[in-house]
């Protein structure tokens, strides 16, 4: 039987790191996505196998815990499996370690759920090739994954900190913001002192609703950009638009150490 | 003997395709960078050795010539060498191709100069290591490129068509306005319609002066940015002017079919 542990390699590569010499959030983010994919792929789930029977994933939620980032030229490894799996959800952990010498970076739990591509629907993941997807949960007793679970983020901040229209690069190609972009337009609120006095401890994202090229992405934040926490509520108003408002496209809480 | 060409390949990722399935042309464009760096590293002309003695390579040009852009998941090749070796310049080549097949997507050509860290002034590529350099220069004969030197930009529109504040995600490990930044700031000035109603043909990018974090930078735009055609000059002044202006950083050229 496939082993129910992934383990996935990248290095750390010079246009991948900040101005500080280590790897962007958004890039780490973007290899953690990869290794999920190759681990769904390999298992017979997936978004290949998926999109022939109409379903797809769709990323709720990405928490990223780490002691350290790696730096440039890094030799890194991801490891990840499924925790758990609920009737509309399934949790994926990840750890992050030095491939060399086996140090642990830190680790990240993401949250996803399925849906029909026609429907836009839930699907039930339990029932979907008769369950064959719990033959690849490892416990938390088997395999730990030692962070907090995402807990809820709320945004009192009636005025955003910055309006932005959304362009070509922001989006995939389902011509929707991509994941990995907002984590990115988020770490660019912060200003270089931040960054050179602080480092990042914890990111943690939920994707609430998708936005679309040409969107204007509103970003209002609690907590001071130069203090040791911030949560973060993207806000989204139709192409053209200019202000701030809309619905919520996306919840963040970033804590720094 | 080391060979003289260099061969590197990556796979289309899935967040690193546009709306359209192709890659993002930055994405191409780190990969041509990558490419470089590895053919110099394996040669004892990369920047690890060259920093040892307060050296660095500076990308002075950049042209990709393309008659199609990978789609996600293709598996590509690029095959990098250098063409020539002057005082003060290199030329360096790529052929792009896709691994499975052997089609070839396009070429492009790079020139670079070597400048002391110190003093910041170019280096005498022929002096440094008795001309070592040259044993890895093939001929266009031995090895041809077959797609145009760049030629002059020349820029007159008078108003920047856009202007932004570089923030943390746009610059490199030395606070320098990444390469490939200024590459995918150039493709956002585009929208939809262009993409889904053309193809990008030839990009060439000069870059001309650094720019720093926080810089503004302003656009300013030769040509219909619904045309085939544009030449894009991007002006900088130092971080907190909104306005226009600015001595040049880079200067571009956008074909399309």
């Amino acid at each position: 039987m496939m082993e129910k542990i992934e383990t996935y390699r990248f290095d750390v590569e010079a246009f991948h790191v900040d101005f500080t010499g280590h790897l962007f959030l958004g890039v780490l983010g973007n290899h953690l996505l990869n290794a999920a994919g190759r681990h769904s792929h390999n298992r017979g789930w997936g978004i290949d196998h998926l999109n022939a029977s109409h379903y797809t994933w769709v990323l709720s939620r990405l928490g990223i815990e780490l002691d350290a980032m790696p730096a440039q030229y890094a030799h890194v490894e991801v490891e990840t499996w499924v925790e758990s799996v609920m009737k509309l959800f399934t949790e994926r952990d990840f750890l992050i370690r030095d491939a060399d010498n086996g140090r642990i970076y830190g680790y990240a739990r993401s949250v996803w759920a399925m849906i029909d591509t026609t429907s836009r629907h839930p699907a039930n993941l339990l029932a979907l090739h008769d369950g064959d997807i719990l033959r690849y949960v490892l416990s938390p007793d088997e395999k730990p994954c030692p962070i907090a679970k995402h807990s809820a983020i709320r945004v009192s901040a009636t005025e955003p900190l910055r309006t932005l229209s959304t362009r070509y690069s922001d989006v995939d190609i389902n011509c929707h913001i991509n994941s990995i972009k907002y984590m990115e337009h988020i770490m660019d609120l912060f200003g270089r002192e931040q960054y050179e006095t602080r480092r990042l401890r914890r990111f943690d994202i939920a994707y609430k609703a998708e936005s679309h090229l040409g969107d204007v992405l509103s970003f209002y934040v609690d907590g001071d950009v130069c203090g040791p926490e911030q949560q973060v509520e993207v806000r989204k108003c139709a192409g053209g638009v200019a202000a701030g408002g809309g619905d919520t496209a996306v919840l963040a809480r970033v804590l720094w150490k």
